[in-house]
């Protein structure tokens, strides 16, 4: 009764930059690239279909072929997924799951919402509590935050010394990059959104009754430091966007736009994986002889 | 920027035996109750309004109502959710998972496949793995297989003496008031199919290419022993069904009559709970002020 264990090798992880996602241009930075946030407009709206209703149908769509890849890629069970949002508050990091994984199943997305570490986390390096939860064979798993809140918050914080962050970039594309090696396919993504649109956002927790227990303080103490958060993000793309897990920046303002480009991406991602349900590992003509077999025993 | 943690107190589960729950009758063993499962017929539609057509919808729209709650429930943060579901080979708990959570974000819902342990897994209790993935404050967790098996499989596979196994109902019982104590709304689904159900699912396999991967030996070789599990269950529903932590037996030849069942029952019993979208941590006056001074400045 107990279920096999799945094929648990490592395996390559396919080129995976997908090639759909070229129509980004600037949004994609590539290796050593530096780009400027400001320049890029997060009420663009590249990889639209021209009209909202048009890009929430094909939102829709995507969404279901994700269903069936992941099934496959589970029953595939080579490869591993890690997907990795960051953006500021109120980017829509947790609507970006709720409306690309509409159509999956719970059992087959994996998610870690990362907070501020814990006395025993913090005990230890800070990639030691992400390498715990990083996708094994046939997982997918989203990162909701991760790993570069320790070169981003911190930095802008001054929770650490300039010389340990400085340290981690080269830290992160290295642990990355073995992760890759190892068959994992990294997509990250930046959910960028404009000062004007986030403060029209914290409006709307503060009228709705229901949402004004998820206001902080720091809404507005981390809000004057948007520009330092911004370079620090900035560093993190140059530094760390790499052809093993490079970075994505995806206008935000508008959520369908949002999702549709990063459900565009995944699924290309997905579909570049060269899966197939796997062999049999039994012999069907005996199977077929047994299962024969236990309908006459039921039937006599 | 950093997310507030949320609500860490245990909290006592309210009485969590659902109302609803009761027109389920014989297939919800109370304390030290017999039941035998060939008494209960796999194909009967307890809780069903009378059409496919019908149940179909009802499950949508528990669904709906179940990611509502799902979210108050993260946002109260003071209680734990643990499902529990066992069943045969085939006896769909898969597809309950998705027939179920089809409309709750993957960050509303973690879930655990438990498979044969591994050899550091071994080397402990058998609780020690289970106990590291029981649901937090706010969470909701699935378990695709549990410690149930412990009892089970070990029992009638012979892995561990009859004295061992025997003590472990106790220790069950005692684990899970622990953890209803502190917090925990516990409910056990055993997914009841027919032998002739479940052969005939083992007949789609064979016949659906994309499904022989799934085929194991173990399909066959465990059917013999059909009746073993069978006392193995109801031994666990005697000993380890409580008020604190009951079993339901689901019958599950038909899906939607199990989806509807379960569905029914989990969102009784989150409604049961007097959760409340929690007061706002911070001073909604000094709040609004807050606003407005950023609001201008970014007008000026």
């Amino acid at each position: 009764m107990p279920d096999q264990d799945p094929i648990a090798l490592p395996f390559p992880a396919a080129a995976l930059r997908p090639t759909r996602a070229d129509a980004l241009g600037p949004w994609q930075p590539g290796a050593g690239q530096r780009i400027r946030l400001k320049e890029l407009d997060p009420d663009a709206r590249p990889l639209s279909q021209g009209d909202k209703a048009g890009d929430k149908a094909r939102v829709e769509a995507l969404a279901a072929e994700l269903d069936g890849l992941q099934e496959l890629f589970y029953a595939d069970g080579r490869f591993k997924l890690l997907l990795v949002l960051q953006g500021m508050d109120t980017s829509g990091k947790d609507g970006t799951v709720r409306g690309v994984f509409s159509r999956t199943s719970p059992l087959g997305v994996h998610t870690v919402g990362w907070k501020a570490p814990t006395d025993r986390e913090r005990a230890h390096d800070y990639l030691w509590r992400i390498h715990q939860q990083v996708p094994g064979a046939g997982e997918i798993m989203v990162f909701n935050r991760s790993h570069y809140e320790d070169v981003c918050i911190a930095r802008v914080r001054e929770l650490i010394p300039r010389r340990v962050w400085e340290q981690r970039y080269a830290q992160i594309v290295d642990f990355e990059r073995m992760l890759h090696e190892e068959g994992t396919t990294i997509l990250k993504f930046f959910l960028h959104i404009g000062r004007e649109e986030q403060l029209e956002r914290f409006g709307k927790r503060i009228e709705n009754p229901k949402k004004n227990w998820k206001i902080s303080d720091a809404d507005y103490s981390e809000r004057p430091l948007w520009d330092d958060y911004t370079a620090a993000y900035e560093e993190a793309f140059r530094r760390c966007s790499t052809g093993n897990a490079p970075w994505f920046v995806i206008p935000a303002d508008r959520k369908w736009v949002r999702n549709l480009a990063i459900a565009e991406i995944v699924v290309e991602a997905l579909e570049k994986l060269r899966m197939r349900f796997p062999e049999p590992q039994v012999d069907m003509d005996e199977i077929r002889r047994k299962y024969h077999e236990a309908e006459e025993a039921h039937d006599g």
